[in-house]
């Protein structure tokens, strides 16, 4: 099995993360792998949302979003549709779970952090680069908490990254794009942290079900290459 | 570690499925679990949704909803507050998808059956429930299909049924009720075919990440759960 | 003439009334009339809305909703298309008028009890039916907040009962179901306390007009059903 | 008792109808009584909904609108709030079913007249002022489609006109404004016919119930006043 | 070229302005400018919006609506349709900007006057007409608290006052009607005060461009048309 | 008078045209005025909107939407609240008509060209920048038109770009930023074509009025603006 792109089962797509990709945001990065481009802002905001409100701990959230003519053929713009589709949700709430875990909120304050994804171009992967690259804004509007003095504490307990991983033609495959990802028999989407511990696991099978050796196979990709995106993300924080 | 209430480990709650629980639906199952209640009725139309007209195949969805009482405290009813929450919205993709993997969609003809899951009674594992009763309501429906001769074929592939798993006090257990899945540190929704074929996983670390061997021991304890499930929803459709 | 269902033109048709049918909520009555069946909540919660705030009253209020199959073809759920109907609307806004007789607000306390009326079947009268067990289920809410100490007063009143009556085919006839009321000359939904006093008359012709002296063989049926209803109540409450 | 406006408790507010208000619609009614002003427009839109389509019939609907500061304080605007109330639903249902009674559908060829009632002023009254203006502007609407050839029938049976009735201080009295509105214990809206024919009786108790004899002392005031405001349409028809 | 109205180019239509046209409103206008009629109330009440709260000072902000046959052909109603159009909220953003220049908002007080403008008869025009006659309607509010005591200063600062100009058939022509509106190549509205101070322009090409010499020609047709419009305002105001 | 940029009164902010930013649309151009960033993608789809049906006509439209994070404080997705604000609707509907000035809608065949104007980053003159950009996307959306042979026409008339003009501390100054924008005394809106003809002009006085002789300087301003904008339109064209 050849993989369209002609990358190995095990490697995973070209990765860059541009951090100060606009000028007003805490954090503010750019982070494509392959031809998936996603704009991660962190705002930060004194306050918490009212069910946390006097409980002296912070709260991190996240919105995303694609731009109309991100994909192939063009959607219409949820804002003029009046309404956020069940996906959008659904990709939001676990961009928001995901990006939690990384920090011990009852050492932020009581700030919000809101993560915007916002999917300039799409080739597959978006909730996954989101989640990659929103990590590293996170902790750039964390640095900003502690340079202006709001805290003195170290919310950040440890970097956080996700990748897809699936079955292709009857292969566990890494970094699926848009090409596999349309066929795949399995998609998986896998988020971790720096130490291996596993914090979200979705997979769905698409027309023929998968087994418990399929999924081993998976994780181990899975594994690998969150291990590469982490690296990576803290190579981009340490320039 | 003894659970709140008091069941081993791999034991999943009592299970009851009551068939023609209501008149005028196509397939009407309440199921309860324990003292989750969720009543699922499967309503066969004619035709199909645009995107697939003229295809010459069929269509299973879902929908989703909670009484507002169902739950310990009153929550906001979704019809008044105009729209459905993400959460909502989530589920009844997963239940969408789910139920789809147990047809054969081309032998279904241009007919649409909707699986309504309305939650009567909440106790934990509502989602898992809805499946489980869905596909007995799905299989009364496809039954009338064929009793009324608008379909000579068998869409039916195989029996789904899905079942919650979870990390409680570092024990891996079968079927969380609301009082263990409120502090599980993880918390894993399983859905298999009738020979173990994986459908649909979704793993959320509440807290604490989770490792690859809590990862195997929740998946067998779910292999464990959906065989009892599958079991006994066949009992059902034998009555 | 023969009714369709062979009943005398002032007989109702059997009512069961199920206290404690699911077990969050402070009462939950299914009210069963024929085929139609509703779920009664009474939510009771601390606090009153604005409108009242300070003023030393509770309030009541009532939501109704129809579930998607509960009728001889599905529905669109109202959650999903984002708002409720007038219908659905005229008749949560009927039930809410029709509790508050029942009570004295004033003897009430700060609080606000929430009927949450949900149609299970749906074969005509449900929004009498609603009436007629939310009453119950009221009380049964009222009688929890006294247990609790919350309330040591009696804010209730006298119990309140509903009933359809029409002309049916040149006659007055108690009760209508599904098949009556869709022919039905003339349809008067009549709402009443234990004393026969009116608190709701709603007549609407279809068709043709009805004259005074139909009115009065319609509201003479109403006061006899409306008393079978109430003796009823009392029953189930007295168990 | 004297009521505030000094009026007998027989006798209702002046009314003027001032036909061709506006210049577009095909029916343009200003319709005043006492101080409550609405406008009242028809228009006739060839075809009638798709429910209808093809049944060759007419259609003929309401809506209902009151203009933010036609009260005593303003009232948000419904259309910048981005919803019907309850309220205003239930009226502008009950003009629609109103109104159809006038009318032969069969004999209305498959147009629809679209019957839109804005109140300009309010001091009680709104719905039963548009129910009676209405009926003119509907009547110039028909013979506007009979002047230019587009029917030959006549859709109209009978003219049809609305009153509020009520107890007000124990006495039943005829066609209640703001003030005594706001105060009084029952409040019943009428829809009859010229030849006395009720086609809507809506009687809802505000704090005290009301009484067999009560209600027919407020339907004896409904007959005399519709019979008034029947004999001013057709005066102002007749124009 | 001769108009279709028959004016002449710098001739506008006949105006009439009548004050207290409702009973409510604190100031009530019909504008009428030939056949365009619009109902303008000024509604006072207490307070600000938040982002102005505890800074001393008032607001100004207006809503503009157009009855459904207000115009030609039935439009649908904004409030059913459930939210306003781009049209309308453009519309109403300027007619409050407008209002807002004539108005000293820190002698306001902490009070909030909103500015209905609702379009009874269109015929071109109604955006100018709704801000020429609701600055009559603004004074008169504004007068109604000065003499309720509940400010003493004077936030009136000018009058201000609105045309339409445009270019049909390559003429500069003043205050177009909807026949010439409908095939007009420029429409430009103007806003001025008394002192023929600029408040707003906003000119369109529709079809050909415009020039700078075109621009200057509407400008003096707008300069003269708004002097003449102050002049009403002052004469009805001084009635 | 020094302006915060240190610009000359009438120097505008220095320009970058970037082509083919992303890769799916037919045209993608990031547009950088300052520190002003918009994306704008052209896309193109076969048919028309339903009131064009028929007429052998082409159409463009445009949205607008602005990242959360765009601005120096976060602002809410207008997605997740429900509804395009009343600014963003009167932009899209002001770059769509700009756009539709620079086409011949008649020689581009029976397909829609949907202009998206997102804003990544903002810093004044959105609106503005937001049509220069579109416009040269609309010619590579044009351009692939003619080369895919889907037309063999030639739909562009002119090139049409647009600056911002104001009055800032009595001052005509050209391209305002957003110090100078949040201060200015009058804030103005020119789009014209190639040829200097005016498409549209949208002035506001913010605080005090403005006069004609500030028109005119304000114009003259625009006009070296734009033609400077055009050129810099055509360089990128030609690379």
């Amino acid at each position: 099995m050849i993989r369209p792109s002609e990358r190995a089962v095990d490697e995973k797509r070209s990765l860059s993360i541009t951090r100060n990709y606009t000028c007003h945001a805490e954090g503010s990065v750019l982070v494509a792998t392959g031809d998936t481009k996603v704009l991660c802002t962190a705002s930060v905001e004194s306050g918490v949302p009212g069910f946390l409100r006097g409980k002296g701990q912070g709260w991190i959230t996240a919105e995303y979003g694609m731009l109309p003519r991100s994909t192939g053929s063009r959607m219409g713009r949820e804002a003029a549709r009046g309404k956020q589709s069940g996906r959008t949700q659904e990709i939001q709430r676990l961009i928001g779970r995901s990006l939690r875990a990384a920090v011990d909120l009852s050492a932020l304050g009581e700030n919000t952090i809101t993560l915007d994804c916002d999917v300039i171009q799409a080739d597959g992967g978006t909730r996954t680069a989101s989640i990659t690259g929103a990590c590293v804004a996170l902790v750039d509007a964390i640095r900003s908490l502690q340079r202006s003095g709001a805290i003195s504490t170290e919310p950040l307990k440890q970097m956080v990254a996700a990748v897809s991983v699936g079955i292709y033609q009857g292969q566990a495959v890494l970094d699926l794009d848009y090409i596999e990802d349309s066929s795949a028999e399995t998609d998986m989407n896998v988020v971790m942290d720096e130490s291996g511990g596993i914090i979200e696991v979705q997979g769905t099978a698409e027309g023929a079900t998968f087994s418990r050796a399929e999924m081993n196979a998976m994780m181990d990709l899975a594994e690998k290459g969150i291990a590469e995106l982490i690296a990576a993300q803290k190579a981009a924080l340490a320039e």
